[in-house]
C-alpha cells in the first residue's frame, strides 16, 4: 500500500488518554487552530468555533462531566462548537431573515464543520508527536456545558479534544472489515458471517491487549451501548432545539 | 510556527474542483478507505459507511444533483454515510431494544463519525498529491440520493467527496481572523470591527484571485446564502426523521 508520513499517521491513529504533565505552548496551540481553520467548511460559511478550556475550575467541571480526570490535569482541552450564531449576527445586523440558519440543513452543516475541523486538530497534533482523544463524553451533560461556556443560541458543543504529550502507546484497535463499511454504488446489508469473524478479532484484541483486558466481542459492545446511556444524553434533541437547531 | 509535511498539507488545504482525466487505482482507493476506518469513532461504534459511486449512470445523476459535472467524469466519488443501521441489525439479531440508536445523541454520533472519517480521506488524498472537494451539494436532493444508493433506515448521506488528480491550483482563501473563532473559557460575541476588516480581506481575495473573480464581502456571501437555498434542502429535517434519526 502507498505510504508517506501523513498516511502513516492516519493509518496508525490510536486515541491517547494518558498524558505527561506538560502543557502545550502557545505556538503549538496556534498551529493546531490554524489547521482547524484551513479545513473545508460547508458553503464557506465557517460555521464552527473552538473554545480552549484553560481555567482550572472549569477543567475540573469538565473532568466531572466527562468522567475523565485527564481533561483536568494535562495537555490542552479544546471544545468544538457548531456555530451558526456568528452568521445569525451578520443576518440580524443587516435586518435579514435568518430562518434558514435554523433548519435541518444548516444545523447539520454546523455540526459537519465542527467535526471536520476537529479531525484536522487531531491529525495536526499527531504529526507533532502529540496524542489526542475526542471526547463525545462532554455530551453527558450538554446543558451544563452550554451554561459553563456561555454558549448562545445557534451554538452547540459537538465534542471535546484533549491533546497532550502521550504517556501511553495503546495497541491498534482492529476496525470492522473494510467490506462491512465500504460498498460500491449501493448499500449492502450487514452480513452475519463477517460480524462473526470480526467478533472473534475484537475478542482476541480485548483479551490480549497490554492493559484493561476484558472478554468482549464487538456485538457485546454495541448491544451494551444501546441499552444504557448516561441519563442526560436522552435530553440532547430537546437541548438542540432549545439552542435553535433543527427547528424545521 | 512549527511545521512538518502533514502540517504543511493541513494549513495549505484548498478544495479542488477541476481534475485530470485519470481514475484512482485500487491501491489508492484502499489507502484512502484505510485512513477513514482508522479515524476515531464515537464510543467505538463505527457508525459510518462509505459508498464509492463508480457506475457511469449513477455518476451522471450525482452530477445533476450536485450541479458539478466533475463528479461525473473524473477522479473518484465517495459518499459518506451516517450509519446506525449496522448497529440496529446487531441489536435486532439479539432481540434487543434499539430505541437509543434513534435518539438525538446517537444521530449526532453517526454524523460526527462520517464527517471525521471524511476529513481523513481528504487529508490522505492530499498527502498523495491528489486534490479533493467535499460535496455538501449531494443534499440538494437527499431523498433522491437515498433512493439511488438504496439507503435503508438509520442511514443518511452526509456529504460526497470527489478525489482526483488536480488540474488547478486555486489561491488560498483567507479564513476568519482566529480571534473570531477561537475563545478562551467562554464564548465571545461576534465583533463588528473584526468582521469589517475580514470583509475587506475577502473582497480583495475575490477581486484579485486567478479565476472566477467577483466583488463580494464575507457578509454578502453569508447573507446571500441565508436567503436562498435549493428548494429540496428545506426537506432535510423531515427526511432525517423519515430515515429514523432524531426521533427523540
Amino acid at each position: 500500500m502507498t505510504t508517506n508520513e501523513t498516511l502513516h499517521l492516519l493509518t496508525h491513529h490510536r486515541s491517547i488518554r494518558r498524558f505527561k504533565n506538560q502543557s502545550l505552548d502557545r505556538d503549538t496551540i496556534q498551529t493546531l487552530l490554524t489547521a482547524a481553520q484551513r479545513t473545508s467548511s460547508s458553503m464557506f460559511m465557517q460555521q464552527f468555533s473552538v473554545i480552549s478550556v484553560t481555567d482550572p475550575q472549569l477543567k475540573q467541571q469538565f473532568a466531572e462531566i466527562t468522567t475523565y480526570p485527564f481533561t483536568q490535569s494535562n495537555g490542552h482541552l479544546f471544545i468544538m462548537i457548531a456555530d451558526q450564531h456568528r452568521n445569525e449576527f451578520i443576518g440580524e445586523e443587516a435586518h435579514e431573515n435568518t430562518k434558514l440558519l435554523h433548519d435541518g440543513d444548516r444545523s447539520l452543516a454546523a455540526f459537519d464543520d465542527a467535526a471536520l475541523a476537529g479531525q484536522s486538530i487531531v491529525t495536526a497534533a499527531e504529526s507533532m508527536g502529540l496524542g489526542a482523544v475526542i471526547l463525545g463524553s462532554i455530551l453527558n451533560d450538554a446543558q451544563q456545558v452550554i451554561d459553563l461556556l456561555h454558549l448562545p443560541k445557534l451554538t452547540f458543543p459537538v465534542f471535546g479534544i484533549a491533546v497532550g504529550y502521550p504517556d501511553e502507546k495503546p495497541n491498534l484497535k482492529p476496525r470492522l472489515p473494510l467490506e462491512s463499511v465500504h460498498f460500491e454504488n449501493h448499500y449492502q446489508e450487514p452480513d452475519k458471517q463477517t460480524l462473526d469473524a470480526y467478533d472473534q478479532t475484537i475478542q482476541s484484541y480485548y483479551t490480549h491487549r497490554d492493559s484493561n483486558t476484558r472478554n468482549e466481542t464487538f456485538r457485546h459492545h454495541i448491544i451494551h451501548d444501546m441499552q444504557v446511556s448516561p441519563k442526560k444524553r436522552s435530553e440532547i434533541l430537546s437541548i438542540l432545539k432549545n439552542q435553535g437547531f433543527f427547528e424545521n
